[in-house]
């Protein structure tokens, strides 16, 4: 039976999407060769690389606006330390709004001064700050637009006076917002865009060569860029797979139909947390996160029923992240609305039995 | 029609491998979830992870020796840099046999002295230099152990006074050698045990710890080591395909099961370019590669007639790079030695057309 699957990630992928990976795998396009056997400078992969990078500069509205789209490895947890590597000459601002923020604080510091513009730790980061201001002589400000783990968003980006860097990891291509706000975008795949293992980013080029730093050259977006996301060997599976979800995406309607599928889960969604008495919102209301809500069960004694129910009906990875406890459902794009029917049904249902 | 893929990387896997990586993209391990979908903190990921990890240590004969395995991301090449970070105080030494040598020194050279202990750049890189020296004083040594672009390999290594790192890219796994004479050794994936989007990383632990650098979380072995290799999100597919193309090789009766099988296709394949007049040999004969053999065709005429062959008998990736021309036939672990067979086939045929 296929389960619900409410991953925070890796997390969930059309089912179309891993059907032709999968066969991608056994022979790419009637080649004779698996698509893990091809040279990634063969023609058949250049034109996967460029697709995906096209695709995700067309989603995202930035056509024609100076971007470049990069796929890399290393995950987010790289990016913090590129980030700082290649903009970073003097002190720059983060906004502190969960572990990821405080991971790319932590990993920056080690290169020159970060100062925290706001943050939410002393209420566990419940919520999102706001009305903070941004020093214009900071090199760039960072944010987190999504935090994964305590399930808040940011629903509104700050007027920055720097560029704007964001960590968009886990609600990247999930609802409409500017995108050009930003002056670098970075997302690891596994969320809304494809399997673990490649990272996007997407940089307004005029940005780079600003620091007087000598910087490695794995580390260097302009180096990356000039290579055409080539520098060395890509993860080829992860960008092909995420170019199939971008494509996937793009025959949804693009962003704004799927954000009005997101929106309808979320309501579905936080309308139950809402209504039940036996559950409990984690997040301030006007910070939760479309893509992972968090919430407690209020009377522990029902916690073996409640988990004994979700696996009856298939549904899995609700668990919460250690940091907050209790439940978690993660929404991303790929997550069928009927599987939040599936959950709530389960979550209702345990009240008419409480 | 399967091809004949003498691909140089990525490059070809056993077939059982690229069947069972195929299915776990739909269902792994009947669970109703992708194995891209699940969490890389799940049972069944970690699993994979400790499997491949110990089956690196078992395989090399690195038991209990103080070894531990990593996989990780961005290539050998991210590796120039993280080895540098990790074990260079105040200067080492690195022999210089072709462009990925060149290329990890110049990165190394970023952080701190680095000197070319011998070099092979005045001859193209046809040879592997011998006899240099290496002082005590340096923090590390570093070599390449096979280059996949001349087509040498190192049939011995250096006494080294100090420390030992070896980037074993595109030969790991392929033939018998006394691996704890390394401290060190690192390989991109994609030649002899998965797809291109993880990097194995075999360290001797007592090197660590010893320069006075704060280097970043991403960068630091400890960390990684400390996290069993989950620092951050790992890259699932390619640890778990490398995983099953482990299995295989230990299947097949380990290192020198499949040392005495790519000794026969390499036999095959250089006894082919030495008799045959219409090709030659680029590498000095003492320092042949097992893995890659270079060759050219002597006279320009038959180019046309020669490649038309190879396509006719589904002969795939055996043109040359550009650093050297000709061609280039890569024998991996993974390519059965009827596909070098027939390789010589066309080979000799050309000669009784000419």
């Amino acid at each position: 039976m296929k389960k619900h699957n409410f991953s925070a990630g890796p997390s969930i992928l059309p089912q179309e999407v891993l059907l032709k990976a999968s066969t991608a795998i056994v022979d790419y396009n009637d080649s004779g060769l698996s698509l893990l056997e091809i040279s990634h400078r063969s023609k058949d992969f250049v034109d996967i690389m460029e697709k995906a990078r096209a695709l995700v500069l067309e989603l995202l509205g930035l056509e024609g606006k100076g971007y470049k789209a990069l796929f890399l490895q290393g995950g987010a947890s790289s990016q913090f330390l590129m980030i700082a590597m290649n903009l970073l000459e003097k002190r720059a601002g983060y906004l502190n709004t969960g572990s990821w923020s405080t991971k790319a604080i932590k990993e920056a510091e080690k290169l020159d001064d970060i100062y925290e513009v706001a943050s939410s730790a002393n209420a566990n980061f419940n919520y999102i700050p706001k009305g903070y201001d941004i020093p214009e002589d900071y090199d760039y400000f960072h944010c987190t637009s999504n935090n994964t783990i305590f399930g808040t968003q940011l629903k509104e980006f700050p007027n920055s006076p720097v560029p704007m860097v964001c960590d968009m990891s886990s609600d990247i291509f999930s609802r409409v917002i500017d995108y050009s706000q930003f002056d670098l975008i970075y997302a690891g795949a596994q969320k809304n865009m494809g399997p673990a293992g490649t990272t996007l980013v997407v940089i307004k080029e005029d940005i780079l060569g600003k620091v007087s730093r000598n910087i490695p050259s794995i580390m260097d977006y302009k180096k990356h860029i000039g290579a055409g996301s080539m520098f060395n060997t890509p993860p080829v599976f992860a960008v092909y797979t995420s170019m199939l979800t971008l494509e996937w995406l793009k025959e949804q309607g693009g962003i704004a139909a799927i954000e009005k599928e997101n929106e309808k889960k979320a309501r579905l969604m936080y309308s139950e947390i809402d209504l039940n008495p036996l559950f409990k919102g984690f997040a301030s209301k006007e910070d939760r996160s479309d893509m992972n809500a968090t919430f407690t069960l209020q009377n522990e004694n029902l916690k073996e029923t409640f988990e004994a129910m979700l696996k009856e009906a298939g549904i899995s990875a609700v668990n919460g992240h250690r940091s907050v406890g209790g439940y978690r459902a993660s929404m991303y794009n790929a997550l069928p609305l009927d599987s939040v029917k599936a959950l709530v049904e389960v979550m209702s249902e345990l009240e008419t039995k409480a």
